[in-house]
């Protein structure tokens, strides 16, 4: 079978993390180039697991007619014109999220992915992770029946860097986004409407820079049921990722991975290890299984498992949800679609 | 020591298990009579547990002199009126939850019992429940911290006949009450807006009596703290009743009640117990621990664990929630009261 | 329909739980004396719970032809001996375990319960615990197929002082009998060799006064089964009392109960609750629920759910246990019967 | 860093496993050749990962001046063979459990290893799976004090078949051999003496095969402490794989780990996976772990972490335990090694 050749756009903590991922489990596919603006900061590390061709200027991957797709990992703000670059190219594109910000953009990127008719895929990882993806199964095979409630529990071991916050988008695009995947994905609805209530608990530094760090977020779905979705910039246990999808007939929760299963029992109580502490560590194996899915959408020509539009509502519910903080009051989504 | 003596007015499901309760576990307290309007019918039980005195006028009990304290188990429009006539006659009162549907009725029988100097206990026996009383202790000796974000799953097994649902207040009045004193209870602050989703899923007759059946009711609280509420009219799997309270310092959880810790790991999984499924038997404890600290305030000449005002404000929030539902944005508590 | 008339004789902890228990929970019972050597110091708490006839001399309940039945919970060297006597004077007979240390004396007593025809039941509480009668339930009703591997894990808070320990009879027959009686129930099949490893691993004292603290049991069962008891006469976790039944379908297994359901998680780790501490409290329910049997069978004249033989065969096991230890070897239950 | 360079012996299952995972984890070493029987069969696979150099001798291997260490990965007769050929080549050794059924071949070869002052390591991999590891971290930490109970639940999935179980060297060899290692690894001592209760109660085909199928295993250790080890060729919920050491401050548990953790509640109960069903799935990352210690003390010059004797000591016990079988009787580890 012929290799997928593949050019990744951007060698940052998660432009390298899919490169290695590629080199240790996919044998059909190879890196033939990798681009960062730093290109010179990134050459040991690219020739270390055998990448050759490293540039600076993400064009040259762009304009190489034998590269088959590429892996968009660069800031943020680029992804929408990168998208539009590697689309015209006629490029499959595999961009982490957020597609941008701002839905205009977004849009945008999506009409060239549509017009070139080449594959795109969102980063939503967590769709990949062994325990969600299990809750998704069980309610696609109606184990729970219907769905009336769905809960997630989203909380970050510690706060981001000021720093981050004030370029982030704020927490409900930062943060909060892939919870309304969650949402979107294990519900198998639209999400109509939300409402936030959100303070600054943890760090005044997060309010001084404009945003919050704690939010309760009531959201109201297409097929009728609800869901709520509970955000913490900080626990101090560690990473706390649960969902719980309760329906009409029954309920499936899903629990937080660890380390080890060992309990001690000694004087000061039964003591389990606590939830794993990075998002990196924890969601490790599902960064692999997106990208099995995304070179077998190229393979077998097949819709990709997170679409254009599963990168443009998340964004949609999100500002939504700052407009509901900003006017308390409940914001349908088709107020920011409009 | 002089034994306490009581009246309990109205023999009931909850009449009834309050007598047995005393019967068994309460030497220091004598159930002088019962009082119910169909006193020919509980005549035998009553003389099977030792209660020689049954009326089937209230009055009967509150002009008894003997009589130091009465329980009103009767049914909720008299508690009211029926707490007003025993605070004047200097009677300490145990009341069942709510008080009345009505906030003016409230206040008019809690002035009677402040008039009186008597001693009123409502009867919010979750409180007193073996997971969420830990949970309280926990939280008021700082183990997570300052509360950020409290979270009460309340599910019934099943939904009440229609019959009962045309005159239970709705579901916020009847049901979601107990998990509005919860957030007061775990957060140790008083409420300051609702929100509320809400919608009928479990049952078309329940809506067509004019009530929800499933709700996510978001809550935002004075010392800045947020909670949540989901209920359900039925979790096929039983009654779930669990809470969280996040914060500064760390999380703490219960779960369900079980019949036993058995677990069977077989070709099908690893299965365990369902949660109990009726509240007398899930609760069952907290009943006879509501009492103890009853008779307690009363031998102690101390306040009770809970209070008129804790009474009333469970009432305010839900029919705040009651009025977000309708008018579909967030309510103030302060808007109620007014 | 008619009281049934009982006589305790002993009001140690036990006796006292016994005679509470009933005065709680059987309104079908009436506790006509109670008989202990120290009549004077018992007297106030017989008076308080409504015991009127205060006895120094077990006789006088003997001889009492109103009484239906004693329970027999004073020290274990009486058992066997006023046994004899309740069976001759035709009472029914509930025995606090064990009902000898001396295979002959136990045969003795059953002999004159057999020859009198009264109903005879011995304390076995454990085989009423919620959870033990559970796995008990499950295996009857074929859950796990036939039973291949029994495991019964069973430690004490702490050592009981050394006085005790040295008229206990020894940690086989004190402690691990409750055990023996575990592997014969569960498993539904006698038991037809041991093989012990043992030492003195908490308590130097233990060892000097001839007993051991900490021991593995190996047993061979006559349908083919195996099964091991892991003993600690010192659990510093809390009293820890675990079984499990492994078989051809599956494996059932039970785990401790706790004071509540409540976890922690904090920096320090994820915190849950100790087991019960204290064996009163852990096994509180089956206390009630083995005399609600051994009165149902009176009522119903039906066979006890523990016999004459289920107070045999645990002693026959231990000293069987106690043979291995010496003789460092298997020792068949056939040699000590003989 | 120079590579090290390593060459494998046998690409049976675990032989292509080690194979893949060097390729996919450890950028510094090189697998130079690989040697099989059936050469032709494997030369595919092997060009695919890498590998350009495959033999059908062995010697090739042993022979090449090239090649730093090798994985002896070939059938158990073959493995104290070329262990002595590999160690007179100079190579360092990575030789798959068990070194040999016999014990002087054993001896042997261990001989050869000191003689030639190469590195040697036995592939226990269960050493180094994350629950089992933490474990002995615990207790070396000193979390529970002294060891006094060691138990082990070592349960296959399903029978091996029948052909396997004729040649496998008995279950205690095959099977148990792993728990032996785990016992010793947990507790820090050396066992003593080890007594057997075991039958046939899965498969009778197993029992003609003069093999036994259920296993309770008990072992005395010379540090005091008691070991018991229960053994099924079949549990039909999965692959059951846990520990428990209880000592003098409190007890350290390991459960099994499962696809998820996903929960499902509903009226039929309360539903959580199987254990993974799989060796090879379950303990995944072992064997990655056991290599990267191999090949550390290679490079460090520093003694592995499984070492000859913790290959000699579990056949050791494994023939005691059959002795024990056959002779009914409790055998000493002396006994074997005279």
């Amino acid at each position: 079978m012929k290799k997928i050749k593949i050019g990744i756009i951007g060698a940052g903590r998660i432009g390298k993390l899919h490169a290695e991922n590629i080199v240790n489990n996919f044998k059909n596919v190879e890196i033939k180039a990798i681009a960062d603006v730093y290109a010179d900061k990134i050459m040991d590390w690219a020739r270390s697991i055998g990448i050759v061709n490293v540039y600076s200027d993400h064009r040259d991957i762009i304009n190489d007619p034998e590269i088959d797709a590429v892996l968009i990992c660069s800031s943020t703000n680029t992804h929408a014109q990168f998208t539009i670059e590697a689309a015209k190219a006629g490029k499959h594109i595999f961009c982490e999220k957020p597609i941008d910000f701002d839905v205009n953009r977004i849009k945008e990127a999506l009409e060239a992915v549509e017009k070139a008719g080449v594959k795109f895929q969102v980063g939503f990882n967590r769709r990949f992770d062994h325990n969600f993806r299990k809750v998704y199964e069980m309610v696609r095979r109606g184990k729970i029946g219907l769905p009336h409630i769905i809960k997630v529990t989203s909380r970050d071991p510690q706060a981001p860097p000021i720093d981050y916050v004030k370029v982030s988008g704020g927490m409900f695009l930062d943060m909060t986004i892939h919870d309304f995947d969650m949402v979107r994905y294990l519900s198998g609805s639209e999400v109509e409407e939300v409402f936030v209530y959100a303070g600054v608990l943890v760090d005044p530094a997060i309010g001084e820079a404009g945003d919050v760090d704690t939010a309760v977020i009531s959201l109201k779905l297409k097929n009728g049921a609800f869901a709520v979705i509970d955000n913490s910039r900080k626990a101090v246990y560690g990473y706390d990722q649960r969902v719980e999808v309760f329906g009409s007939k029954g309920s499936i929760t899903v629990s937080n991975d660890t380390d080890s299963s060992a309990v001690l029992s000694c004087e000061e109580g039964v003591i389990s290890e606590k939830p794993k502490y990075f998002f990196l560590e924890r969601y490790k194996d599902s960064f692999v299984e997106e990208l099995k899915d995304f070179f077998e959408a190229i393979e077998k020509d097949i819709e990709p498992p997170v679409t254009g539009i599963d990168g443009l509502k998340p964004v949609l519910i999100g500002l939504a949800a700052k407009k509901s903080l900003e006017e308390k009051r409940p914001v349908k989504i088709s107020e920011i679609e409009a």
